[in-house]
């Protein structure tokens, strides 16, 4: 992978900062504490701004206006925390972002409404771009579906071990594909481009998503929870269907796991996936869908297309 | 109490029997299941339609397009019973329109999700109306938010005795009053009104919302169950305060409650709120906001303005 230039690395600095400065000037009311505290608490939160990053990174190549970016920027990270939230209740995970999680801190009844709240404040944000509103609202709103979907394909695949790798990515391309396909359709649809080069966005966010969230389950059993932020327990626990586990329903040899706690299981299957050449076969997989999204870049030109690629490589160079 | 009288309720009749068609005729689609069939579930049971009645009679007062107009009212409809869904989870309630809440027959996670979808597909039909669209979605999101804010003012309220009547009527100006004064608003909007008219339309929908929810507040603790729909015990459990708790509280004497037994604490309440003219009192507010919803349909002229009365009457005269 190509490695990041510090122009480019300059740029990213540039839109995170100015990203966490729009997100901390959002005037949250001091009542009813019962929705805002929560909701001050998720946006102090450390993030990576990955999403609105990627906004404005496609806005920038398509001459989108700044200020219109920063709005759809700002509703998709809106978006995103007000998913986790409700995720990590359902999910059971009790940490997010290195602290405890909503649901955690705040009981669960608080994170139902500040999700509510959360995600009703982001349609706020984004009906107020000035440009293509209503295509921005709706390419919003179908993604905001599709990640709902996602979610309850996950959940439904629990413990259900007939799951096949096709199953898997098209849950993870709702899941995980449909927000960050949004985020470079929302730069074109702000630019005013053509259908066919939206459709080029989304391929490329969908692809990413897919080898973001391939990564994201390894991540979850080869990184330390300090780093994670996050469980790293969570997915082993839950039998969650992760690349690992369904690669491994192909693969003729079972991982012999006695062990019931959770740090000894997780030291067996990290084993068990990489003497296997699971962990590769997993590696090699999300490098296909890195390819596809790389592939769909040609909607951009010149340093676009460079910020595009070390994008692309950024995110899956994270250690978290 | 003006009488309805037969060609207004034929006017009803017809405007809910097309929202039910039109309800029934969205398309949901089969998988994932998860989401979908809690969805389905809620669309079949039976709802009174008010809120879309409301947007159907106002917005033709102002020649409003039918279709924006049932677009608009299926948008409500969805919004409205996304809250509750997740209200139910939230208030433990267990019943609602005559059968299980969601929580009680899909789970939990299965509610929250569905509840996150169905608000998300009551975006993308508010997103579709012809005329206004920007206004119409942003108003649409304010109510919602103030719904989210009354709830949680109401969650907060439990338990908590110093809360006075005016915070009361503030919590119930949100929690009920906003999606009503929404849609009476949305009528305007979609008739191109000007921002007095649409101020008027607030005014009134924001006070029959508190006709409404005191009246509701009476009718949990005088209707019986079956034909209340759900649950009547539930704000007598969880220490709601309602408007009858919190007139109760400037009053002199105390109900002697000695049972812990639902009906019969029940009854001893009904009593006292009756002997001691508290029901009385609750009765005379109603009728002070009934007068000031009134007092601000001279937005609209004619068989209009009649309607909106008669609708009025209607909602007020329910007995459930």
């Amino acid at each position: 992978m190509m490695s990041v230039t510090s122009s480019f690395s300059d740029l990213i600095k540039f839109i995170r900062s100015e990203t966490d400065h729009h997100l901390h000037k959002i005037e949250i009311p001091s009542e009813p504490e019962y929705v805002y505290s929560p909701i001050r608490y998720v946006l102090k939160g450390k993030g990576k701004r990955l999403r609105p990053v990627l906004v404005h990174l496609s806005g920038r190549g398509f001459d989108a206006d700044p200020l219109d970016l920063m709005q759809a920027a700002m509703a998709v990270e809106l978006l995103h925390n007000f998913t986790l939230i409700h995720d990590d209740i359902m999910d059971n995970d009790d940490t997010r972002h290195g602290q405890p999680a909503v649901h955690k801190k705040f009981g669960q009844d608080g994170a139902i409404l500040a999700g509510d709240s959360m995600f009703t404040m982001a349609q706020l944000m984004i009906g107020q771009v000035g440009e293509n509103t209503v295509p921005a609202f709706t390419a919003f709103n179908q993604a905001a579906l599709a990640v709902c979907e996602g979610q309850a394909l996950d959940l439904q695949f629990e413990r259900d071990t007939s799951v096949t790798l096709d199953q898997y990515l098209d849950m993870v391309g709702k899941k995980t594909g449909a927000l960050i396909s949004v985020c470079a359709e929302l730069g074109g649809i702000l630019g005013r481009e053509s259908d066919e080069t939206l459709m080029g966005l989304r391929y490329y966010g969908t692809n990413l998503g897919k080898a973001f969230q391939i990564q994201d389950d390894m991540l979850e059993l080869y990184s330390d929870e300090d780093k994670l932020g996050k469980s790293t327990h969570s997915d082993i626990q839950s039998d969650k269907q992760t690349i690992l586990s369904i690669l491994a329903r192909n693969h003729d040899g079972r991982a012999e796991i006695q062990s019931e706690d959770p740090n000894e299981k997780q030291a067996a299957l990290r084993e068990f996936y990489e003497t296997t050449g699971i962990r590769e076969r997993a590696l090699e997989l999300c490098g296909e869908y890195v390819k596809k999204a790389n592939d769909s870049l040609n909607v951009f030109n010149g340093e676009h297309k460079d910020n595009m690629e070390q994008f692309t490589s950024m995110v899956l160079n994270r250690k978290h």
